[in-house]
């Protein structure tokens, strides 16, 4: 069957059920509720005075009862620093458990080192919003016999509420916790910031093991996650390493292509009409979008406008503009550097949420709902202005959904910003290879060659027109592409589905086939 | 059928269903795990940027399409001050919505206003915490057709997280929200501190309106209650008087016998071995009980003792020994002075937490497990050590279950303070006419004709004798009180159950009777 976007859907996959198309990007939520059946939490109980604290990882997970078939989650506040998730599986595959449903809110490069347990059948099903590296090769040639389902941030809380993730056990990193559990990423050496992803498996999972490097007297304050969720806690020696939580993507960038790409882009927001006071702002932590909130900081002080709330991933960048009062607050669901704990800690005004208020669209209304102006990257972007954030040019799976399309269904103007072509390689393209943002909620996009209006928004493009920007139309930008790099060999794919991508509502969008080699 | 402390419990009462006897404090929480279902929250959906302000509460309450049979929540953070849910029942019953269920986490003489909404079918089954006034004289002679189930603070959220409540419109009062209902009472003319009996009725109910008397700027912070959980929001001119959240209760009493009371409770927590560095302290609003944090805070000083966490109803004297520096953070649930708001906003070791993470006794240990010490006062205290805090001497509901039972059931010394009579009334008595608080959750009666420790606890008994306090058998000072005030003739009930009363895990412990007139 196709979906509203036409892509070609299967109605059904063995491991996963059966599949219902995407709709389009509001149809699901028209209702104001949803037919789909909720989760029931678990219900615990515990006597007083008893104690939590484990030897060490192992005797935790052993008192958990693990079983085959399980579902065990975690959380990628640590990002590329994370050393848990890996020690988890470890101990679980000595443990000889087979048949594991991963369930992590992102996978990174440093999680390459459970590949060998894709291939040995103790994991055989991967929920997740991003996969990279070494993993990312793998489950795109075929290692996974079920397709991993990319899900997006806000999709991924709706997948827990309603039971189609069904956690039977999580494991917390915490940067502090007490022996109760009361836990938070805020403070301690290997501080991360919000610990805002893990809130929702805290309250669902089966079973909730806290494992901190840092055992703080009772009680742990902020209580991010509260005792009250938390089954086991245990001390290590370290969680991660910290400093590897800013990669190169959560600093701005110093290419000048970018910073070009991202000059217009704050250029098109001021001319927008939404750039006004009490306006909301979000921006990626990749390349070019960052370095628009450099732009628009400038803007806003000449303008003396002053913002509601930056939301999302938030950079120490975001913080300066709150200290600077051109924001009144941030609400944080990951914190992009380990800089911006202090300022979670110690600033009333920068606020932890869980992923339920950042973006689950299953509730009264998240934060995406009420964004304004949002700016993300792009890996490809084709003629109806849908988006690949998910696939590489070659093929792989090496990106993430994260907080992507949540945001763009969301803001009052989603800007793309992304260079015309990379390489040889075309990025805004006829028909990108996996649609992760449907163009419905693409407003613009920005590119070196100029500004591309969607074409639904007449209203928005007559405003930028009228500002004196290059509006061109996205067919002729891409024309100019081709001519420049040349019309790329399509990638070849078998048959094979190894993966999914799930809108935020649970509908498929698009599926990733298997690399033909 | 006969429950564990030996009252006569029915096995079905129509309206309610079937009843589970009381089996003892822990019987139930053995497992770790309880076999109860839960409920599975409701599944909702907003499309981004709606508006969902009412131009009043009735309004509101229409675009929720009440109906009959209905269950109706509120919360009690503003006692006797509040005016919201008197203006809700009477636009229900002006719309003609009969047969109503009202769950109110407790219910104060101000509501004495919906009293004739009892008689006329508008309201038919109550699930309260408190019940004072002419409601509670009302209900003990028989106003409803079904009983009014009295609950625990931790209680209410047990049932309405296993759906034995199950509320379909609740309103929450709040000091301060943004238009998307973010909410808090922490701030705002009618500020009352903590909302945290409010939270669980946002998760479960299956719409929610939030009133308030301030509405601010987006975004409202700090989000006590977040807008993902908030289906409409009503500005009103007033909540209510906040001034009237203080009541006489919540002041450290000036009676010379009170006083008395609370200088022999303190030596008792003194020399109990519980008074230690690092402690946890709650004490119940009521006359003696507050005192004693007065006599306490002194051995504190002396001692130079640090204690840990401060719990429960908070009132600016906890606040004040915060400030001082004798306790390290304060967990509050429900501010029994307005004054206690600025330290909640301003003061992060100061924290609102919700019930569930108070009370409910089915989660991974909430944090009346982890109480060291807590002082309650009493209505009747009984050779068995059972408390009734719910029923008044002439046989009326006139109190309130509150935190009384699951702080006891958690603390490591729990300190019953009360006169051994008032009046011509013993309170301590043969038998109480109601058993909230099982005796076996009792640890010391403090009165001011000396301390009965209860026979269980030998270590503690021995402890306190060798301090050299006046220990005395409870038998005695009841055959004193008796000698002294006479024996009161018992008063004469009719058959008809009026009340009953929940444990903490939702066994019932016992019913209260109709008062034969």
């Amino acid at each position: 069957m196709k979906n509203a976007i036409g892509r070609e859907i299967p109605e059904y996959i063995e491991g996963i059920g059966k599949l219902e198309p995407y709709q389009g990007a509001w149809e699901k939520l028209k209702k104001g509720w949803m037919d789909e059946k909720t989760m029931p939490p678990p219900n615990k109980a515990k006597l007083p005075h008893q104690n939590k604290k484990c030897t060490d990882l192992e005797d935790a997970i052993r008192k958990t009862n693990p079983h085959d078939g399980m579902t065990v989650s975690f959380h990628h506040h640590l990002r590329n620093g994370d050393d848990i998730l890996g020690q988890a599986i470890e101990i679980l595959a000595s443990m000889g458990i087979k048949d594991i449903t991963l369930a992590s809110s992102s996978l990174n490069e440093v999680h390459d080192s459970i590949l060998k347990y894709l291939h040995d059948g103790t994991i055989t099903k991967i929920w997740t919003s991003g996969l990279r590296g070494g993993l990312g090769r793998a489950v795109s040639r075929g290692a996974l016999k079920v397709p991993v389902i990319i899900h997006s941030h806000g999709g991924r809380v709706r997948a827990i509420h309603t039971g189609r993730i069904q956690v039977d056990l999580t494991v917390i990193c915490a940067s502090a916790s007490d022996e109760e559990g009361n836990c938070t990423g805020a403070h301690g050496k290997s501080a991360f910031g919000s610990i805002g992803y893990a809130i929702i498996d805290a309250r669902y999972s089966k079973q909730v093991i806290v494992v901190t490097d840092n055992l703080v007297e009772y009680p742990c304050v902020p209580v991010s996650i509260g005792q009250n969720f938390v089954d086991y806690v245990v001390k290590v020696d370290s969680i991660g390493d910290a400093s590897k939580i800013a990669t190169g993507t959560t600093r701005i960038t110093k290419s000048p292509m970018d910073l070009r790409i991202a000059k217009i882009a704050a250029d098109v927001i001021e001319h927008s009409g939404y750039f006004v006071d009490g306006y909301s702002f979000q921006v990626g932590a990749g390349g070019a979008s960052l370095a628009v909130a450099k732009f628009i900081r400038d803007k806003m002080r000449e303008r003396k406008l002053k913002g509601s709330f930056l939301l999302g991933g938030v950079t120490s960048y975001c913080v300066e503009m709150l200290e600077e009062g051109l924001f009144r607050s941030i609400f944080d669901v990951q914190s992009f550097d380990a800089a911006v704990s202090s300022s979670l800690l110690n600033n009333r005004l920068h606020i932890e949420i869980p992923a339920a208020l950042y973006a689950n669209p299953f509730n009264c209304g998240c934060m995406t709902n009420k964004l304004d102006i949002v700016v993300l990257g792009a890996l490809e972007i084709d003629m109806d202005f849908n988006v690949n954030v998910i696939t590489g040019s070659e093929g792989n799976i090496r990106g993430a959904s994260g907080g992507h399309l949540d945001t763009a269904s969301g803001a009052k103007l989603t800007v793309v910003v992304c260079p015309a072509f990379r390489g040889r390689i075309p990025i805004v393209t006829e028909r990108v290879h996996t649609v992760v943002t449907p163009g419905e909620t693409v407003h613009v996009l920005v590119t070196e060659r100029g500004i591309c209006v969607n074409p639904k928004f007449k209203e928005l493009e007559k405003r930028l027109k009228e500002a004196g920007l290059n509006i061109r139309d996205i067919k002729d930008l891409h024309k100019e592409v081709i001519e420049i790099v040349g019309k790329p060999k399509p990638l070849e794919f078998i048959d094979n589905i190894v993966g999914i991508v799930e809108y935020r509502d649970g509908t498929i969008i698009d599926v990733i086939k298997q690399i033909k080699e």
